[in-house]
């Protein structure tokens, strides 16, 4: 699997992964965790992926990640983080990076990928890759488009239409539509069409293409990230970015760009079935992790479990944990809290560490 | 309250309460933990409820736990703590406890109570007491009988007869049998009738009465504990019990003497009704503890619970432990091990314990 040499991949890391905690935590967020037992955390394991693809990765964070991140890819030079005073969702982290990377490389092509997905199949990642370079370098918005093995209604769609027919880029279609998270009826009904793909967040575009469409549709944003990307390798950094940072508009790239642009025909998408998952829930690590006596296991602490198939834990309290007949039953044993829930209830674990608040105990979260 | 002065409590601290594992150990067995959250254990809160109605309270315990004991029990004497060298099942606990009274305090009554049952009433403990007194005053051997108040599989029955005719025991009636723990339907039949009591191993006798029967019932076992008494408070205790009590039969007290003494007569009942519960397991420990969102809470870490009535916590794993949708559930968080399980499935916590020697880890036993 040879590199397209003039991609440079953008990853986005943000984002606590609240549906995570005990796990996750304010100051040690999904992105950071090896939430496969692969010993490797979601954003190792992304660089991992995207390095043979690319001539450079570029990590967005937020300045209190910023030293975790650096530790965790000592092969990265101190250049290639990006802190962030504050969050200011992906249209300005993906415009910023762009914009340093054009001054830094010229108009090379960018792609931005998150940092804390997951991505089995990485052989299909690399031939999307190409095929989204292809027509990222004929001026389209490229986004990759995940297939829709179930009606899911936890992510947005994207409608594809008519074969694009750029060279090197045989499977890619313009895109008709990005549309929200659907209900499940719709849902299903979108896969029936065959013509509806996954929306991962992964676009691939020339920077110079980028930065034009930021101008044009978001204009002050647009001056804002060039502001800060014309100082970002000077001395003035940091006084730029203290007096234009938090004036940045918080939009996410969807919304910014995708979305009008698709309007205008300015997108296409190519299709990919790389094993794909956000991992944005217990139940969605399950499938990840190795089985022992029926229970899913992410730890090395001892796991007993009786009569408890399907059960998902977590063995990183040091402590052994035994099942008896609690099949189904999510278990995350951490140092200092523990969390005990079900498959199906694993997408309101948010509302758990809301109620920590609630009661004192903020420290935990 | 005042005490009946002739009575001379033994309480057998014997069983390890696996059942009630992690929280019950080898090393801290059930009588030694506090699971009422009231700060004293069950051993201690037996011992609380017998002084007023005692002259003395003597514990018969494992070598093993003797220190423990005493540390929990300050205000007994040494004398008060007889160490057996290994368990001998009640027989010879009683026997002996008996024996070393009489030699101690001449043919006083003693009376046997478990050391890690639990009873909310204490106010009928000792009614039920003063009349057990008067009837083993009389030569009988009495047993206290349980208020059943629902078709338990999981204790033994008394079956009550005529009306005993002692003075100062009016309620006292004579036992026509001990019956084995029975299955569901025969639980009910025997709650129709209203004959039947749970066996509870509560025996109340003259330590003479009981020596005789002992003597004619078990004659090798009568020698034998007779033998260790009689060098109990001499320098040949430890040589006495080296050659004999290794020797001594393995069986309990309700097959040695009450069942085939109940067959000649000589067996009496006191009713009470004291809120007794044997606490077997985490489901029946559930009742006595304090609700906290919902669940019954033991221990002082932060306990949060949504959707999860019925839940039982044992939170002395020094973490916070947070529930969500999981009703019913039993979550026991400790300091080197964690068990989920459900109130329906408390009873096979024993199962668990065995899997933990057959997993390389007898040291959390």
């Amino acid at each position: 699997m040879t590199a397209e040499p003039l991609l440079h991949a953008i990853v986005p890391a943000g984002g606590a992964g609240t549906r995570l905690w005990p796990l996750s935590r304010r100051d040690e967020p999904k992105f950071l965790l090896d939430l496969t037992g692969s010993g490797r955390s979601l954003l190792q394991q992304t660089v991992d992926r995207l390095r043979p693809l690319t001539a450079g990765v570029t990590i967005v964070t937020g300045r209190a990640h910023a030293p975790a991140v650096a530790a965790q890819l000592p092969e990265l030079g101190a250049e290639q983080v990006l802190a962030e005073p504050s969050p200011r969702d992906s249209m300005a982290a993906i415009g910023l990076a762009a914009a340093v990377i054009r001054r830094r490389h010229g108009d090379v092509v960018v792609g931005s990928f998150a940092a804390d997905h997951v991505i089995t199949r990485p052989e299909a990642l690399a031939a999307a890759v190409r095929e989204a370079v292809a027509a990222a370098a004929a001026g389209y918005l490229v986004t990759i488009g995940i297939a829709a093995d179930h009606p899911a209604t936890a992510f947005g769609y994207i409608r594809a239409g008519e074969p694009l027919g750029v060279a090197g880029a045989p499977t890619a279609r313009r895109v008709r539509a990005f549309t929200e998270k659907p209900d499940a009826a719709t849902a299903a009904a979108y896969l029936a069409t065959g013509e509806y793909r996954w929306n991962a967040g992964m676009f691939v575009v020339r920077a110079a293409v980028l930065l034009d469409l930021l101008a044009r549709h978001r204009p002050a944003l647009h001056a804002g990230v060039e502001a800060i990307a014309a100082a970002w390798d000077t001395p003035e950094r940091d006084a730029v970015l203290a007096e234009r940072w938090e004036g940045l508009e918080r939009i996410a790239i969807d919304h910014a760009l995708a979305e009008p642009v698709a309007a205008e025909g300015g997108v296409a998408v190519v299709p990919a079935d790389m094993g794909w998952d956000d991992v944005g829930d217990f139940a969605s690590v399950a499938p990840l992790l190795p089985r022992r006596g029926g229970a899913a296991v992410l730890g090395d602490a001892p796991v007993l479990a009786r009569d408890s198939d399907d059960a998902v834990v977590v063995a990183r309290g040091g402590r052994t944990v035994a099942l008896l007949g609690v099949p189904g039953v999510v278990v995350v044993d951490t140092g200092d809290a523990l969390l005990v829930t079900t498959r199906e209830r694993a997408q309101e674990v948010k509302h758990v560490v809301d109620d920590l608040s609630a009661n004192g105990l903020d420290r935990l979260r």
